[in-house]
C-alpha cells in the first residue's frame, strides 16, 4: 500500500490565513469593536479544513490554486459565522470555542450576532474579489455559495426543530459547506460541468463522514454507534447521502502516512476512515483526495 | 410648480412582492419553522421603499425596471434580515414590529437568528438568479450588495458602541441600502459608471433624510430638533455625508401629489422634505427622483 503524502498543507494553510487576514477589517475605528469581534471569529484557529478542499478541488481540475483562494476564504468566513451563531445563549450557549471564550462570551451577544452578519457578509465580498478569466465563472460561485448559505440554515434549523432526517441534517448543516468548498474551487479552477458535479458528490461524502465523525467522537451520533459503523465501513464513491455507504475503515492507518503537526488529530482520525479506492472512484475526485492527503490505493494500481 | 406622478407604485410594489414571495422557501419540509419565520418577517408589509429606488435607478438610466428587480428583492430581503435581528432581545428588544408580533417574539429567538441569517443568503442568491447581459454586471452587483451588507453592520455596531459620529452611523446603517439600491438599479439597467456614481450619491442624501426624518418623529434624533432642522432645509445636491446638507423643507407639499394609498404616511412627510431641484441636480437624479415621485421642479424650466 502507499499513502500520498497530499498538498504542502503547512504552506496552504499560512496562505489562506494570510488572506483572510487581508479580507478582516483592522479594529479600529467606530466599528472597532465589531471588527475585533469578526477577527476573533476567524483567527482563533481552525483546521481550515474546507478551504483546503476549495484548493484541492481547483487543482484536481488542473486550474491552480491560487484561482480558488478568494472562494476558499469566502467558505471559510460563512463557517466562521456559523459558528459564532451557533454559541450563541439563544442556540447552544457555549462560552468556549477552540479553547478560548466564544465570540459572545467575549464580546457580548449583541457584537456576536453583528459579527456574524457581517461575517458572512464578508464571504461575498471576497466572492466580488475573486480575478474570473471566464465570465460565466463568477456567476456559478455566487450561485453556489448562495444556496450552501440557506442551505446551511435549513440544516441547523432542521436539527433545531429535531428532525429526525439524518440525512438532511447532516446534507445540509455540515456538507452543504464541504460541497460548496469543491464545487466553488472545481469551478473556479476552471473545471468542466461534470468534474464540478463529481467532486461535489465526493465532497459531500467527506462532510457527511466528518460529522458522523463528529456526533460519535461527541458520543451523540443520531445514528447510535451501532447504526453508524456500517455507513463506516463503506466505500466513499457510492452516491450517498448519509445513509448509503461513504467511508471505510477496513485498512488500518500506515505510521507512514503521519499528517504534519497542523493537522487536528480529530482529522486524523477522520482521516483513516475516509479511504479512497482508486478502482470505483473517478479520476479527478482521486486527484482531490491525493491533494488532501486521504487517498490510499491499492499498491501497483495507482499513479502520482 | 409642478409634481411629477411618480412611477405606478402601486403596480411596482406588487411586482415587487411577487417576484419576494416566489424567491422565498415554502413553509414545508424539514426546515419548515424557518421557512414559515423568513416569510413572517419579508411578508408582514413595508413600504418597499429600497427597492422601488432599486427599480427606479434602472429606470433612470434608460434600462428597463425588470432588469432590476432581482437586485431589488436581494436589498429588500437584506433590509428583512437587519430588522429580524435588530429586534432580537440582544438588540432592541422589540416584540412588535409593524403592529404584529416581531420574528423572535413569533418563533423564538433561535428561530429568528436562523431566519435573519437565511434572509441574508438569500439576497446572494436573488442576485445569482439576475439576467444579465454584460459579463461585468453581475460582478458590480456582487461588489455594492456585498460592501452595504458589510457596511449595514458597521453602523450598526457604531451605534451600538454609543457612536457620536452621526454621518457614520447614518451613513452606514441606513444610507448604505439605499446606496445600494440605486447603484445596483443603475448596474442593472445599463448605467455608466459615472450615472451609478451619481444616483448613488443622490441615494445617499435620500436614506440620510430618511433616518433623519425617522429619528426625529421618534424623537429621538442624535442631532437634536435643532440642529437637525438647518440639514432639513439644504438642498439635497450637494455632496454630503450627515453633516452635510441633504434636503430641504422650502417648498409646502401640493395637495395634488398625494401619494396612494400604499405610501406609508412617514414616507409621505418624508417626501415633502426630500425636494429636488432641477436647476441644481444632475439629469438622472432627477429621472429618479420623480419616479419615485420626489421630484418637484420649478414651473417651466422641467421636462417629463
Amino acid at each position: 500500500m502507499c499513502y500520498t503524502g497530499g498538498m504542502d498543507s503547512e504552506n496552504t494553510k499560512r496562505q489562506i490565513e494570510a488572506a483572510l487576514a487581508k479580507l478582516l477589517p483592522s479594529p479600529e475605528g467606530e466599528a472597532a469593536a465589531l471588527h475585533a469581534a469578526m477577527r476573533w471569529a476567524v483567527e482563533g484557529g481552525g483546521k481550515r479544513v474546507r478551504p483546503l478542499v476549495c484548493l484541492a478541488a481547483a487543482e484536481a481540475v488542473g486550474g491552480a490554486a491560487d484561482d480558488a483562494l478568494m472562494p476558499a476564504c469566502a467558505i471559510e468566513l460563512l463557517h466562521s459565522y456559523t459558528l459564532v451563531h451557533d454559541d450563541l445563549p439563544a442556540m447552544d450557549n457555549d462560552t468556549e470555542r477552540r479553547g478560548r471564550p466564544s465570540t459572545w462570551a467575549k464580546f457580548g451577544e449583541d457584537t456576536a450576532i453583528l459579527a456574524g452578519d457581517a461575517l458572512q457578509a464578508l464571504a461575498f465580498v471576497a466572492l466580488a474579489k475573486t480575478p474570473v478569466s471566464c465570465p460565466g465563472v463568477r456567476a456559478g460561485l455566487l450561485s453556489i455559495l448562495g444556496e450552501a448559505a440557506v442551505g446551511v440554515v435549513r440544516g441547523q434549523a432542521a436539527e433545531l426543530s429535531g428532525s429526525k432526517d439524518v440525512a438532511y441534517v447532516y446534507g445540509h448543516k455540515t456538507a452543504d459547506l464541504f460541497v460548496a468548498a469543491a464545487r466553488m474551487g472545481a469551478t473556479a479552477g476552471g473545471g468542466t460541468a461534470a468534474q464540478v458535479e463529481r467532486l461535489g458528490t465526493f465532497a459531500l461524502h467527506l462532510g457527511l463522514a466528518f460529522q458522523h465523525e463528529d456526533d460519535l467522537l461527541d458520543g451523540d451520533s443520531p445514528l447510535g454507534r451501532a447504526e453508524a459503523e456500517p455507513t463506516r465501513r463503506s466505500p466513499c464513491s457510492s452516491a450517498c447521502p448519509a445513509t448509503r455507504p461513504s467511508f471505510r475503515t477496513s485498512l488500518p492507518a500506515s505510521p507512514r502516512a503521519r499528517p504534519s503537526d497542523w493537522i487536528h488529530p480529530r482529522m486524523w482520525r477522520l482521516r483513516r476512515f475516509f479511504i479512497v479506492r482508486q478502482a470505483d472512484t473517478p479520476t479527478d475526485s482521486i486527484s482531490l483526495a491525493r491533494r488532501l492527503g486521504w487517498c490510499r490505493c491499492a499498491r501497483g494500481t495507482g499513479g502520482a
